[in-house]
């Protein structure tokens, strides 16, 4: 079977399960949005993460569904959340929750969804049911963290690479690097493999972030999903801007500068931005830098014991890493 | 020493170990607005509950305290969300947190507020920490199903006192009945009696709802700590309001539907509905209903072993039936 396949089988046992516990009941504007959020869909790459590593360190089968699952509802209530901060009006194409709804039922949808996902998190007990809910709490408040230093970066002008990382590093690569230890944890393998399961997380989520910087831009318009170029009219201190600052000079930098601090920057100049990032070669620096760190989470598995069969895991990297969208 | 000193004694220890939790760290944009809301106070109601609890049944001295000040952080935490939800300006006559920072760091402060008093629950071990868990996490999922209900109050004209009942239940009495519960089961005793100390929260919980907006409209507005008649103002589903549609007619009952559908009700509106209120019965039936509330909270306290010490449980309900604020 083609990897692809197999992806689409996982996908579509996570859909159905998610289905099964987002039935509405009373109050329907509570339970009503939360299926909403779920059911327009994503790549489930979190819970597919848990269940690869889990069955690579030998889990006894489809144990570790409900810890998967409880990943993936906190990832998409958090993004309940993250709408409202950012003001986005759309995800993956609809209406995101607070604009189809209000914004009193956002705040409430994304609460219920993160007690939601502790429920489904606790409905399978583990012999090490303790470590799990506390990997899986520090990932949360590590999600809020990284979203506090985002929101500080936006009235500043002078975030350094480090502080990008750092900030990346809690914001998206703490929730799959949740997804490899628990996978791991429920699996019952010893802590050091527990550490590479998160060094590989890590090193996944920060390329993953990276490339979606770098896809904002330079993705493909007609499969994203949400506004071409949506950073540059926020003027979010991406990888590419970060790089930008410290490398354009002259004529370049002063349109630059004049772009992304403009609210809502034209069609024309987002694609003036991308020709100045191509020019300079930031969008080759960015991409090498994504490669950088996908190799870091394929160091990571090659760390592993000879005795798991990582063929799975190595294919879902380079599934991640070919994303054109 | 007398009850109110003790009482004290609990509150200070409560104040000082939250204090300690809430050390400003980076993100400061997370991590001040979460001492903030922590700093201006409050009753501290819940984690004495769970204290009380916890030492009339003998449990281990001072063990109960992280769990007891993890519901304190999650009943905090999610009032920051509420005063988003019901746009309130003011809590214990300071400004909210979107109101002093921002929108985007109140949602964010909850957030990461939630994740907080996970992390502090999970601090101490105990025999039943499933346990404790799944009612922490319980209580969550109901307090948001009972802003849920209180949301969908707002467009509804018609709701029964059983709604109300329902959905204030959810929305106050589960995280006092979470106090109870878990104040019993730390201390590791048996199923029945967990039950009746669900019951106790449960009654003390819709008594102290009730009174809340009682306390609203016929309390000392000096001592309120935020806009008195505010429930007027807003056009609010209380216990009054619900009793006000039940018995009122003519006169008293266009006026009082005139004052309630308009937006920001004037002082002297705000005290002719107290007055239609009192004329109509309708302060002394709500009395009558808080004390009914607190008798049945007593009847679960005569339903414990007499081998525990309830001396200190009944003057903390005394306490609670005489706050006059």
């Amino acid at each position: 079977m083609e990897f692809v396949d197999k992806l689409n089988i996982y996908r579509e046992k996570i859909n159905n399960s998610l289905d099964q516990i987002l039935q509405v009941q009373e109050p329907k504007l509570l339970y009503e949005p939360m299926k909403y959020i779920i059911e327009i869909g994503g790549k489930r790459i979190r819970p597919m993460l848990c269940e690869i590593f889990y069955r690579m360190f030998n889990g006894e089968k489809d144990k570790v569904l409900y810890p998967a699952l409880a990943i993936e509802l906190l990832h998409n209530f958090t993004l309940v959340h993250d709408d409202i901060m950012d003001d986005d009006d759309k995800r993956r194409n609809k209406p995101t929750v607070h604009v189809k709804w209000d914004l009193a039922v956002g705040v409430l949808a994304g609460d219920g969804g993160v007690s939601l996902a502790y429920k489904v998190l606790l409905k399978e007990k583990f012999d090490r049911s303790d470590q799990i809910i506390d990997i899986f709490t520090e990932g949360l408040l590590e999600v809020c963290e990284g979203q506090g230093f985002d929101k500080e970066f936006e009235t500043r002008v002078d975030v350094t690479e480090k502080e990008y990382v750092n900030m990346i590093n809690k914001k998206t690569s703490a929730l799959l690097a949740v997804s490899a230890k628990i996978g791991a944890v429920c699996a019952n393998v010893d802590r050091e493999t527990v550490e590479v399961a998160n060094q590989y997380g890590r090193a996944l989520g920060l390329a993953f972030q990276i490339q979606d910087d770098y896809l904002d831009i330079a993705g493909d318009e007609k499969l994203l999903g949400k506004t071409y170029g949506s950073d540059v009219q926020k003027g979010k201190k991406t990888y590419l801007y970060i790089k930008a600052k410290e490398k354009l000079a002259g004529e370049d930098l002063n349109k630059f500068n004049e772009i992304i601090e403009k609210e809502n920057a034209t069609r024309d100049e987002i694609l003036r931005v991308r020709d100045i990032y191509d020019r300079n070669g930031i969008l080759d620096e960015t991409n090498t830098e994504i490669i950088r760190r996908i190799d870091l989470a394929k160091e990571a598995i090659d760390k592993l014991s000879k005795n798991y069969d990582t063929q799975e895991l190595k294919e879902f990297t380079e599934y991640m890493l070919n994303r054109k969208f």
